[in-house]
């Protein structure tokens, strides 16, 4: 039994805000016993998710767009070097159980709407979409989450419910 | 000189207005001598696209997600199988100069976005996106057209740009 | 129907004699009616290809491992930009119907290996191979030519066969 | 400071003695407090090997070229679903630190001959390849060992220098 991989994403640029979110998300994962996954780069929310994650003695996982580790978070555990570019964010989304979008840009975007596509659950932590994804909300594929609290628990119910 | 390679995005399964839509585009772009680039399958706006393009004589290249053409449409001239499944939808992104986006899903809401980041122009034809989006129709990355041959038009205007 | 993809796979550095030859299979392949398809940059076997079939009339694909054109030939038809470095190898190969490979390093055997994997038929055209390869030779799936002449004469065999 | 990731290929078909040596390789590996990647299938030298890893206490990561985990080992600590099929064996390579390749076909020669055009060291464990590698055997790039624990005690000489 693999233990639960959770997908962090969410923007290369974040707000201290924001990024102190993505860092008590990263604790949060950590102590549930879960394995944190994100972009793996050395900033915004992967830094801090990563961060958080590995400070609370997780195991984190960073799947890098480049051929190198050159920009790589020193909080990495294991760094997937893809040399892919954002076609990598594909297997971010494949190679998660769940996923938890932090605010973010395209690229997150791009995660969250692959991982719609290809039924995974999304759980939004402060990342706002328009109107045109209240159905996957109303399908229960898409929820929201106001504190990292509150979207570890949702991801916990989620994971439980995969199980049953 | 290589002749301009538009995208053309869309649902692979579309009503019979948005496939009649699609085919008029590809035939409005092969008659301006443009190169049509799609995702390749015998469905939806791919084959109805490819279908107007090569009836009015233009040359179509389908990028398929698939490792062979079995699902490919009768109207390519040119199959790249790619074998990557989404992952695909980059290589779309990056090969065209210009993307028209069709009414479509998940997918081809995950090209827009991989052209946005990737700067390139995206021409809106009848797919709706939200009001997050705004930002890049203020930029002048995003434009709206109601008819194929608008949409053809605003690609004129952006090819003509970009030259000089 | 569409028609016959050749990929010619062969060294970004090569020398004259090579170059020399790859411009004159080039030529052949367009004098052939075939589409050229080649990893698209200008330098080596690339470049030259392109060139020879080019200048013969004929239609260059050039499949890029960059994001970009900056790279290009300037004799592509149609260039693919796959941001993808080195993973776009298996786009060639799958792509093509046979493959000729020309003298090259490990890319061009990187590509060779995929293609056998792939059941892909590739002629040989100065590629010296281990005889750890001999039974592919002997399966028919491996061949090997002495002049470009040769080589596409088996080529248009091999495309004969798989009509039939 | 992330923990050395040692890349085992060989083929998905394997005799019982080469499951047998790659059982003991990844044995080997994780009593050295080495991280194993494989290509995550349950079958042949990937599961022997992780099968091995993980009995011994070790952390085992699969990089699937599959989109689900139905084909993946049940040894595997973590599972990255690529959903690239062949192309994922680009990122085999680019994310170990040293390579050890078991007896395999088609798909391990493309994985040591990537690593090789990847500045990457390879140990070949039973895997005999052609007279037109010895210029690797040379330079260095490419070693050879007799046993798992040859192969390791190589793995642990060349990340020595690594660090050096």
């Amino acid at each position: 039994m693999r233990k639960p991989v959770i997908g962090v994403m969410g923007g290369s640029t974040a707000t201290r805000a924001v990024r102190d979110e993505a860092y008590r998300l990263g604790s949060l994962i950590a102590e549930r016993g879960w394995i944190l996954l994100n972009g793996g780069r050395n900033k915004g929310v992967m830094e801090a998710s990563s961060a958080g994650a590995k400070e609370a003695g997780g195991l984190v996982i960073g799947v890098l767009p480049d051929k190198t580790d050159a920009m790589a978070s020193q909080h990495l555990d294991i760094a997937i070097m893809t040399g892919l570019n954002d076609a990598r964010n594909f297997i971010n989304v494949l190679s998660s159980d769940v996923i938890i979008a932090c605010p973010g840009a395209l690229g997150t975007m791009s995660e969250i709407v692959l991982a719609l596509k290809n039924k995974k659950h999304v759980i939004l932590l402060g990342y706002e979409l328009g109107v045109e994804f209240n159905k996957y909300v109303r399908s229960g594929q898409l929820s929201t989450a106001r504190t990292p609290q509150e979207a570890v628990n949702e991801a916990a119910a989620l994971l439980a419910e995969c199980q049953n």
